[in-house]
């Protein structure tokens, strides 16, 4: 994968530009992805070979760059800005670490992950040790404020995976569980990451309040997004099979609302994928037959498109200027990636 | 087990009145033991959980009582010395948890191991909880320095976790390796818990790098001590079965001074062990019998003395009282446990 933010013009899908992100950040992203990889060294063999692997396994950069329009948008311009993208990218990776473990998930962004390369035991470790940097390079200028919203959006992060796994396999999740989970596990780190600049000096309560909102939103229409991609997406486009979020013992909305409205033998499909977690007894096109008879990816399609409307809403309390656009036009791209 | 602390003068063994850290700092370490059990709390049901087996599951609290003796030391009286306590504590539990995954453990301190009792996905994700929770407590205060110094001891404890998996089931670990590992292992974390106090306002240097460097001497006596006791005290007293550290293919310092002296067929004994990772093709005993013809665990407990010797040649740099006492008393206390 190339060392440059995987956020380039020609993986812009549908119909937004999103290279109205790059334009206005392109040097400090360039620079994040700097500040990420240096960050990943250490004189400790291992780490140093694992990081390299890690800051080269591409990833979308979505809560750097978020965070980098989000202090465009307040006027900042220093590396303080660049440290906390990186460290928030940081976070987000140590998670997707420990939550590939897990999963015994074998592919990540159709590359081997780490626990199938390096085995469980290291890979708890490396996790470790990357939530510590990150902390570590949160501390480095001296703003509690912004140290506390980190600490407070992992410490979420992990209540929403622990909420998640306790109910993994369940059949009977329910939608306000759904987006309990769906809250803390995506949303607070997309509110964190988009609210930290205001946290910079001078501290803008108000500023902070809309973009948290922002950024909320955004995150749970990328959820949503997310896991309407788990099955509408080819493997090519997302890196790992359909319907792995069913396989791996995971109801996400489209599933969740439909459930209730079948009858007891397609209810059973769902639950014999469930206990197998594999598709033994039902084919993935059952499972695909079900929602959309039922309707509901396009139900929670509608409901990513009203998070989307809100994100942008909580703009509104901001000036025109070129970061605010390109903030606006953040919800579409996330409505509209193929991956 | 009980809620009180068990560093009770019950439990205290050998020549050392251990009594003398409770008459200091009885009230303190209630105080830590309900900081710690009231942050272990969660609106999550399964941390809740989790949480109270977890304050409920013992300790030796050393690492609360040598902080507290070292706030006592400096004067120091107020709320926040307790909660770094509590920290400290905290990032010490999250580390033996992810460890206990790491080790296979099914036992802790005789008690069932949270690996054991809710699998290792959940285990994996209440340790991180654990990080993040200590962290966030440790910020509670504002004071910077103290969340720097708790986080680099932090990654440094990872690093020597991550040293030592690489090396698991090697037969040729030498002493300096041993050294390097334990220095970040152990070392650090007790570093810090003693030189966190002289961070506290008024900052004072002096004072830190003399709480350091006992801290850092203690820690290597301890984990000496530790390893020793793997070797020579019984089931029942430390918890889990004798030459467990062998069985989980580490190469402890005892061991590791004998083997260069002994012939191939010994050699090759220590080698079926760690790579069998049980005591199948040779019995403990024999492992016993070719340390003591060596007369290592002897040299170990000298080289642990002379840790002990340092870590109170350390304290000399403060005026004699109670504290000083107390700590200078540890040193013997970890010298002659037994468990």
């Amino acid at each position: 994968m190339p060392d440059t933010p995987t956020l380039a013009p020609a993986a812009a899908p549908g119909p937004v530009a999103y290279a109205r992100f790059l334009d206005l950040i392109a040097d400090k992203l360039a620079a994040t992805e700097e500040v990420f990889r240096v960050n990943l060294g250490s004189d400790v063999p291992f780490i140093a070979e694992a990081g390299s692997y890690i800051a080269g396994s591409g990833g979308k950069r979505m809560r750097p760059a978020l965070l980098l329009l989000a202090s465009r948008l307040l006027g900042h311009d220093s590396d303080e800005e660049v440290t906390y993208a990186a460290v928030v990218e940081l976070i987000h990776t140590a998670t997707l670490i420990h939550d590939d473990i897990i999963d015994h998930a074998a592919i990540r962004r159709g590359q081997t992950t780490l626990n199938n390369l390096w085995g469980n035991s290291l890979t708890v470790l490396l996790g470790d040790w990357l939530y510590s940097r990150a902390m570590q390079m949160a501390l480095s200028h001296g703003n509690l404020e912004v140290v506390r919203a980190l600490c407070d959006a992992t410490l979420r992060m992990t209540e929403g995976e622990l909420l998640a796994l306790r109910r993994l396999g369940a059949a009977d999740v329910d939608a306000d569980e759904y987006f309990a989970i769906i809250e803390r596990k995506t949303a607070c780190l997309f509110a964190a990451s988009c609210a930290l600049p205001a946290l910079i000096d001078p501290y803008r309560p108000e500023a902070e309040t809309a973009l948290r909102r922002y950024g909320r939103q955004l995150g749970i229409c990328f959820q949503l997004v997310d896991d309407l991609l788990d099955f509408t997406a080819s493997e090519r486009e997302v890196g790992k099979p359909v319907l792995s979020d069913l396989k791996e013992g995971k109801l996400t909305l489209p599933l969740i609302l439909a459930l209730p409205r079948v009858d007891a033998a397609a209810r059973r499909k769902v639950e014999m994928v469930l206990e197998d977690r594999a598709f033994e007894r039902v084919a993935p096109d059952e499972i695909l037959a079900l929602v959309r008879a039922q309707g509901t990816l396009g139900e929670v399609e509608e409901l990513a498109e009203r998070s989307a409307v809100e994100a942008r809403e909580a703009l509104e309390a901001f000036p025109h200027s070129p970061a605010r656009e390109a903030l606006e036009a953040a919800p579409a791209f996330v409505l509209h990636r193929r991956s």
